[in-house]
């Protein structure tokens, strides 16, 4: 396993790869793993011959009043955890490599990236594409996986690779959840041990949502009011509930097969979010 | 030569010769081509194994009230061009394929994209790097070649392709004059043989203020004056006269080498635009 932080290192090295036609999978990480992140390395693992992933907090993502500088950081533990999974390559550079002085080109996504999340973030889509395109161009993968606890953000890359006219087959995941069923998130470590407890509700009330569904409650203004009851009797306090269309995230009318039940919702000063498709 | 429309096919193609390791030069037109189009051309094919020519009117770099629908085109007279400087590709796509329904992703260079010609082409410059990123995605080149007329554009581009660590080359060609000094351009047919005339007074005033310079006039208010006034006596109507450092477009204090003297002007309803560099 390769560790690089220059980008021109890393352009020879993959270069190299690219010639000897393995294909390559790639899986773009802020770092911290979790099981979330491991399982996505194993999905590329098992589908590219050549694996590489990268870590780096990006901070064209991040608002000025956000969590950047306290985003939990921890490179040895991490590759030690890629080691494991017999990763090829560790690509994590320096943020200077990768917003050098006059650095200026952005891509958005017109609509899709100024819904859900993109309310109270209203640049955090344009950072995180723009970053991902950057990290394509570097590593060139021929898939690239993304989580799916980060439903909109993989919605949006999929948009951009698609619009862009990008070789690389996007994957998603699948949410990897604690045992009591909050999502694995590296912004858990910043919930207090009640915080923690409460947080559950976030699963709770998906998994309330899918049962009311089957029992043939299919207004989404009730499942948001039911949904919020829950979240605020655990000090949650919601950023955002949507009941929409999974490809396009317009509100639905009614719960259907294809809608997307998805939450941000604030424990303290942490922001956790969560999702299922019906 | 192969003339392709389809996207699917043109990566198809560009793959084999890529696979044949030649070098692929690559130079991106709305058609209706001139000397200075066949310039660039020219240096491709000089440059690399394999050059590839687009053809597409771009809508996302017109705005409504602009000339998209009057833009001149004659694929006919274009091929038959592009075959006589052996070109290897013309990829020439339909707006359909290019701008896919659900279309939504942009890509766009602060500060640089908004002066000058972003003024009062405010969302042309978000058009221009779209469009030449997807080309870049579909021909792959490894060197692409830029008109010197669109100074600004140039610029952009190089920014573009730094900022988002793609290998490829950008080369800037020399401006194409008439004999009697006016730029080519496509958008010269639109003229009367009055305002053909009268247009020559961009490259005359370029001229003086160089010949002004080596006679030490370096204020560039004097300069814009002195522009203003030999444009206003032929009719021209001043959309702007910059100068400006020609590296961030900030405006100079003294003309120096290396300052950018670039103009836009009406006559009629036709702008035209032209630059030298000190």
């Amino acid at each position: 396993m390769r560790v690089i932080r220059s980008i021109a290192e890393t352009k020879k090295f993959i270069s190299k790869i690219k010639k000897s036609n393995k294909s390559i999978g790639f899986v773009p990480t802020m770092g911290y793993l979790h099981e979330g992140h491991l399982s996505l390395v194993r999905i590329a693992r098992k589908k590219t011959e050549f694996v590489a992933v990268s870590i780096f907090v990006n901070p064209a993502q991040f608002a000025p009043n956000e969590d950047l500088k306290n985003y939990p950081r921890d490179m040895k533990r991490d590759i030690n955890l890629l080691k494991k999974e017999k990763v090829d390559l560790i690509f994590c550079p320096t943020e200077h490599a990768i917003y050098l002085p006059g650095y200026k080109t952005y891509v958005y996504i017109r609509d899709l990236g100024k819904k859900m999340c993109g309310i109270t973030r209203p640049h955090h889509f344009e950072g995180v594409t723009t970053i991902v395109l950057k990290l394509f161009n570097i590593i060139k993968p021929d898939i690239a996986v993304f989580g799916a606890k980060d439903y909109q953000q993989a919605l949006i890359i999929r948009r951009m690779v698609k619009d862009l006219d990008l070789d690389i087959k996007i994957i998603t995941g699948k949410i990897i959840r604690e045992k009591d069923g909050l999502a694995m998130s590296s912004r858990n470590r910043y919930l207090s041990v009640e915080q923690r407890k409460d947080a559950t509700v976030l699963y709770r009330a998906l998994r309330r949502i899918k049962e009311d569904y089957r029992q043939g409650f299919l207004d989404p203004k009730r499942a948001k009011k039911v949904i919020k009851q829950l979240i605020e009797k655990k000090n949650g306090r919601t950023d955002y509930i949507a009941i929409v269309n999974k490809n396009n995230l317009l509100p639905v009318k009614k719960i259907t097969k294809g809608t997307l039940i998805a939450l941000a919702v604030f424990f303290g000063t942490t922001r956790l979010i969560d999702n299922t498709v019906i």
